[in-house]
């Protein structure tokens, strides 16, 4: 069955984005269909104008639509500590503990050898220059408990113990709330290796 | 965690789209964000030419982008059988089976007193006029077998009749692969009381 070209070129750019499979996207495309111009240029609009006015924070690198992120502007916020993250999206799982009210950095990816990803390709240098301009006290390696994760930590925790700053690593373990028995052997060891006193 | 007016924007607005949840929406915009403008460009033109560009079949009413859709166009069809439909994406599950060779009419809809849709709301007006045209000799209908379905059903059928012709029912019954076992009262009643001879 063929649709008209224009509802077939829609169902094939909006079955690009993650997660969304041809069903999905002939169901969205048909809701639009049902939608007024006016919605429709809003949906259009705020994706037309998203890669105009985001760019990357100069400090951080997290996304923002000014020259520097308001998380980076605000006075409030602790310089001492920063917070090292993976993707700009790692930051809200951060950020709605509200224990943290440090500075963040992002790599913008993690080192992955066989992807050609090296230290060269993150935002490294950024990190070191922040460093470099003194008052940071210690950097939280928050990049994900994968095997290039935690490549990215160790490299990054040996390349910031010269600089005099302590580099922490947050704590693998049981997540809060789930059955002991369901935890995988490299989770329940990394338990057991983290373990405090009560 | 406040993202940035453009991102939070363009997130609100996936939002609104079926199927996607706040998550979603998020992932979204996230991979948009990484793309290259010729691409997020591409998807949302194809957003806003959608309604400049689609209008309903002036036979049949189905999405179109000309005065006739594809389907009444096609002179390889047969003129002699119509299948109702509710909405304009069922004609692609009648379609897939490559059993049907009629035309096509989509009614938008199906009565719900209690939304206010009467006959008036649908698009009953126009198949009445195609069948007053002659050489129309079985109507299939093919809404759903809901409660609205059934009744739209119903009410078709009982005011095709009198015009001569043939108004068929699709079949209820047992879905294809599925477990006996499964099946719920009205459909295993159904699928008895249409059984069929060997």
């Amino acid at each position: 069955m063929e649709y008209p070209p224009p509802l077939t070129r829609l169902i094939d750019e909006l079955r690009r984005l993650p997660g969304i499979g041809p069903k999905s996207a002939q169901r969205i495309a048909f809701h639009l269909l049902r939608k007024t111009k006016q919605e429709t240029t809003a949906l259009a609009d705020a994706v037309d104008r998203l890669l105009d006015e985001i760019r990357l924070c100069s400090i951080c690198n997290a996304f923002t639509d000014l020259e520097v992120c308001a998380m980076c502007a605000d006075p409030a916020r602790n310089d001492a500590v920063i917070c090292v993250i993976e993707e700009p999206h790692n930051l809200s799982v951060v950020e709605r503990t509200r224990d943290f009210r440090g500075r963040y950095h992002v790599l913008h990816g993690t080192l992955s050898p066989l992807q050609g990803i090296g230290p060269d390709e993150l935002k490294i240098h950024g990190l070191l220059q922040r460093i470099g301009a003194g008052g940071v006290e210690e950097v939280i390696l928050a990049t994900s408990p994968t095997v290039e994760g935690e490549a990215t930590a160790v490299y990054l925790a040996r390349i910031l113990k010269p600089l005099g700053v302590r580099a922490t690593r947050i704590a693998m373990g049981i997540p809060v709330g789930s059955d002991l028995e369901w935890a995988d052997e490299v989770t329940m060891s990394k338990a057991l290796e983290g373990r405090r006193e009560y």
